[in-house]
Parts: C-alpha cells; sequence; structure tokens
C-alpha cells in the first residue's frame, strides 16, 4: 500500500462525497487505481442494504426511487443511488420530456446519486455496477438503490443481483402480465403497480395476483406480492419501504440473505476472470492475425470456426501466482 | 466429414423445413453437433439479406414483421424470422393478452418462424441469433428478419447486427423521443411510427425528425427517414419494404454492406473465442476451487480481487494447433 493513490480510502471511509465520486469514475474508467481502490474497501462493505429497482421504460422507476430515498431520509438513513437506466433522469437519459425533477433529493447531503453508462461497456456492466456499490458501501450510506430498466439481460443482471428487487409495473396495454413473462418475475421479490390512479389498474393487480398465485410456495416460502403507488403523489411509498423491511427480516430467518450475497461475490469473480482472460488474448498480435483470417473468412476461403480455432492455438496466457505462493 | 451427422446438410440446403429446425435446435443446445453443420454450411450462406425489426414492447413489431413476411411473398420471396422478443407471440412470450394471430404467416411454406429464448443463455445469445440466421441462409431464404426487444445490451447488439435495422416506435408516453436516446438512436437505419392512427403522432414523428435533424450528414450519408404506418391494417407495409430495398442498393453502392458483414463476422469470431475461453477455464477443479475461496471472501479473509488473480493463476489453456499445422 504506497501513499500514492490520488484518491483517499480514508476519505471514502469517512463518507467524503468527492472521494467516492472519484472512485466510481475510476471504475467506470476501469483504470488501474479501480482494483487497488476495491481491494482497500472491500473489507469495510457488507453494511448497506441493496435494493433493485426495475420494470419497463415510463414505469415511474425513477419517481419511486426519488419519493423512496427521501422516505429512508425521514428515518435517519444515508441512501446511495446507482441509475443504469437509460431513460432514467438520473442518468440524464430523459433530458428531453423529463417529467421527474430530481434536484430535491439531489440537493440533499444524505443521498449520493450517480448515473452509470449502459452502453459501451462490452458487458462489465454488472460488475461495475457492484463495484459502485462497494464503494458506496464502503463510504457508510445504509441504503443503496440501484435503478435499471427492466428488459434486457444484462440490465435485468444487475437488478437481480440486490438483495430486494422490486419490480414496477403499470397498468397500461397489457403491459403488467407481458412484462412479467420478460424474466421480470424470475427476479422480483415483490410487484409495485404505479399510476395506480390510472384505469384498469384493479384489473392489472388481479391478473398480477393471479398469475403470481401459480407459483410454487409454502409458509416458509417468500410471496411475492403487488403493492399499489402513485409515486408521483407520494402514495403507497412508505409501504414499499415497510415490505422491502420485511422481506430483509425474510432474508435474514431464512439465511436466503447469505445465499444472495455469496451468489453475488460468485458472479463477480467469474466477470472478472472473463474480463482478464479476454485482455490477456486479444493483444495486438493476435488482433492484427484476426484481421488476416477476416479476409480469408469473407471470401468463404474458410469459415469462422476455424478462424477461430486458429487464433485459440496461438493463446498461451501469462502464468499468474497467487502472492502467497512466491515465497 | 463422415455420414453419422444426423441432420442433413443436403437435406438444409434444399429448404427442408425439419433439417433446418433440427439444426437450429443443435445451436440451442450447443451440442457438439452444431459447429459441425454451421462449418458445413458456412460458404453456403450470403444470399440472404438480414433485416433487424427492434423497438420497445407493445410497438407492434411483430404486427409489422408478420405483414412484412407477407409482403415479401407476394414478391416470391422466402422469409425466415427469427423471434428474440420475450413479448413477442412468435416466441411465444404473449400467449396471455395475445394480439396478434401468426398462424397465416406460419401455415405459408415459404415463411420459416423460429423463437429463439433471451434468457439462460449467457451472453451467447447473439452468436446463436447469427448461426441460427445462418441456417436459414443456407436453407434458401431470400430474407431474414431478426425480431428483438429494443431495450437492453445484447438485444441490441442483435438487431443492430443486421444488414438493415428498423426501429419501431408508438405515438404514446413520449416513448418515442425517450426510445431514441435508449441506444436505439445508434443502431437503427430508419424509424417506423407504428399505430399512427392514434393521437399524438404527427408531433411525434416531427419530434423524431427534428432529433434525426441533429444528426451530422451530407449528401452520400444515408440519413434516417421516419415513417408511418398501422400494420394492424397493413398501412405502411409496402414503404416499410421499399425502403428496406433502397436502404440496400445503398448499403451496396457505398460498400457499407461488405463493412457491416465483416463487423458481424469480426464479433463472431470473438464470441466463439471468449466462450472457449470460459469453457476451458471453469472446469471441476477450478469451480471447486471458486468455492473454496468464497468461504474466505464472505468471511473477509480475502478480496474478490485475490480470489480472482489465484484462479486466473492456475490457468494454462490446452494449445489447439490448427488442422494445416498438425502435419
Amino acid at each position: 500500500m504506497t501513499m500514492s493513490n490520488i484518491i483517499s480510502i480514508e476519505k471514502i471511509l469517512h463518507g467524503d462525497r468527492r472521494a467516492v465520486a472519484r472512485a466510481i469514475s475510476a471504475i467506470e474508467n476501469d483504470n488501474g487505481e479501480a482494483k487497488k481502490i476495491l481491494s482497500s474497501l472491500y473489507r469495510h462493505t457488507g453494511h448497506a442494504y441493496r435494493i433493485g429497482i426495475t420494470g419497463p421504460p415510463g414505469a415511474g422507476k425513477s419517481t419511486i426511487t426519488n419519493k423512496l430515498a427521501k422516505w429512508y431520509r425521514r428515518h435517519n438513513m444515508r441512501v446511495g443511488i446507482i441509475a443504469v437506466d437509460p431513460t432514467s433522469p438520473f442518468s440524464g437519459g430523459a433530458l428531453l420530456g423529463d417529467r421527474v425533477r430530481m434536484t430535491d433529493v439531489e440537493l440533499d447531503d444524505g443521498v449520493f446519486i450517480r448515473s452509470m453508462a449502459s452502453r459501451g461497456s462490452l458487458g462489465g456492466l454488472s460488475k461495475k455496477t457492484s463495484e459502485a456499490a462497494d464503494v458506496l458501501d464502503a463510504s457508510g450510506v445504509d441504503i443503496i438503490i440501484l435503478e435499471t430498466v427492466g428488459v434486457g439481460q444484462s440490465e435485468l443482471d444487475i437488478a437481480g443481483s440486490a438483495d430486494t428487487t422490486v419490480v414496477v409495473l403499470v397498468p397500461e396495454s397489457g403491459d403488467g402480465i407481458q412484462a412479467m413473462k420478460a424474466g421480470l418475475m424470475e427476479i422480483a421479490d415483490f410487484f409495485v403497480l404505479n399510476k395506480a390512479d390510472r384505469p384498469g389498474a384493479e384489473q392489472a393487480v388481479v391478473s398480477m395476483k393471479m398469475i403470481l398465485g401459480f407459483r410454487a410456495h409454502n409458509e416458509t416460502t417468500w410471496m411475492p406480492d403487488v403493492l399499489k403507488s402513485v409515486a408521483s403523489e407520494d402514495k403507497g411509498i412508505a409501504e414499499i419501504g415497510a415490505l422491502i423491511a420485511r422481506h430483509k427480516t425474510h432474508l435474514e430467518q431464512t439465511g436466503e440473505l447469505a445465499i444472495r450475497r455469496t451468489k453475488r461475490v460468485r458472479e463477480r469473480i467469474e466477470e472478472m476472470i472473463q474480463e482478464k482472460l479476454e485482455v490477456d488474448f486479444w493483444n495486438t498480435a493476435r488482433r492484427k492475425r484476426l484481421e488476416d483470417h477476416l479476409r480469408s473468412v469473407l471470401k468463404f476461403e474458410e469459415t469462422p470456426y476455424d478462424a477461430a480455432k486458429d487464433l485459440l492455438g496461438t493463446f498461451e496466457p501469462e502464468v499468474h501466482r497467487p502472492p502467497d505462493d512466491s515465497q
């Protein structure tokens, strides 16, 4: 450990907003510093409770996130928000037609908001959001809200890796039922039907509960419920907060929380390994060789499978010895 | 090449539906046979034109796909459809509340429809859809339509890898503008505003054209346009077909088609390599070792970074020699 770190671990641990922001930027840019910071912070994590908020575009995820953050603030809890939803006003995705003003929570010193880009990160997105959440966790927040759009594999992975995952739907256009089939059903710990003052809300809730009723369950199993909210009017927010708390207690009592956290760590290690294997593989020589192969493949002189096989044949990765074996 | 292949290459090349279906199943199941089949088929590909149809859930992608397929049939072209949209009736995602009947195209011998699951494929989704498209291509179809839901990185990747990518939007709820910001803008060769008989359609088209106008372009650059359709009434379908044809001509004349196809092949080779590296890495011994590490990481005795480093240190992949070097 050297003192050359520009980003101070001490400052992050004391909740310094600027240090936290810079650490998350280092993660986003994937520079060498990020790994050092995260290694130093790791043993200070594990305190914060992670909540995933997901659902289709336009369901009101940001409004719920906003109101829920304020609800936690009223309970004197510190909140970190990570928005990876391209349609979220938090992540700058809704500048045009922006319907939610975020400034009220943004100006609160007990809330830290960070948006992360969902494009161009080549599959490392869930690793990066997890790492950003670790920084927030070590900085002393009590609650971390991960807001992601609920369509698409990597986006669902992020929300699904939270301790409690809340899926937000709206009454319109049969979205509720369709969305429940699109991978959201598996990750939801409970559903919120937002904009519940609109026509069709009651019917949507009934359909959703009916579908949920088909799931196998017994008395010790958590049974996902459906809550109603009108987040823009702050209706239903306390109920969401209370159900999250009840779910947390359930996870703790059944040992499920430890299982979820183990799964999360396992996935992160797997992602790190995948990333490193790719970086090691795609050196300049192999990139150049790929271009040569491409020419033959496009002339149908060679198949893509033969090209891949040849490239793999050239791979002998640098062997990394664990530090404790080096003696 | 042995005769032990259960799936006949000859039959696929002659367009036998059953052989095609079985080949795509082999790809989905990722069994050893798939690679052999694809290697044999590869030099028979390159004829079909690939169209990506994407957009938010409920925009009417399946209806457009359906009507467009029928339009191509009227022009005596054979059509293959691959649906990876979890909300598509093609992929069985809209059994509840199904609003589109697909049987009219499904019963037509000149249309082959295949749905592919978008969950549980661990990142191999775009590779598998590309390979399934290759099978259809070799089977003699003229047009391949890839229908994917347009939110989420891997789903956008699939649509974006087509020769022409059509983004379908609807007038409601400002979706148009929001969706244009969510990664769809970059991949769209043109937009279709479907359900254009609904209120707000004209305004949505104006906004979309305004946003598109901001993009840098000159006389030789393709300028994405916005078409209107009411697909359920077959309105605007011929115009979509005509604009796809015009875009194809543009791509051919500018050399852009070759560039897109090169990019597609490059990405496939990269995906195959990534997959193989992971399979080689995660053998039983290393899986077991990961479990040991997990225990220490969860007790905060070790960081996930050290665990990953140790696991990587044990990796020396089998060296694969290309066949032509083995002599």
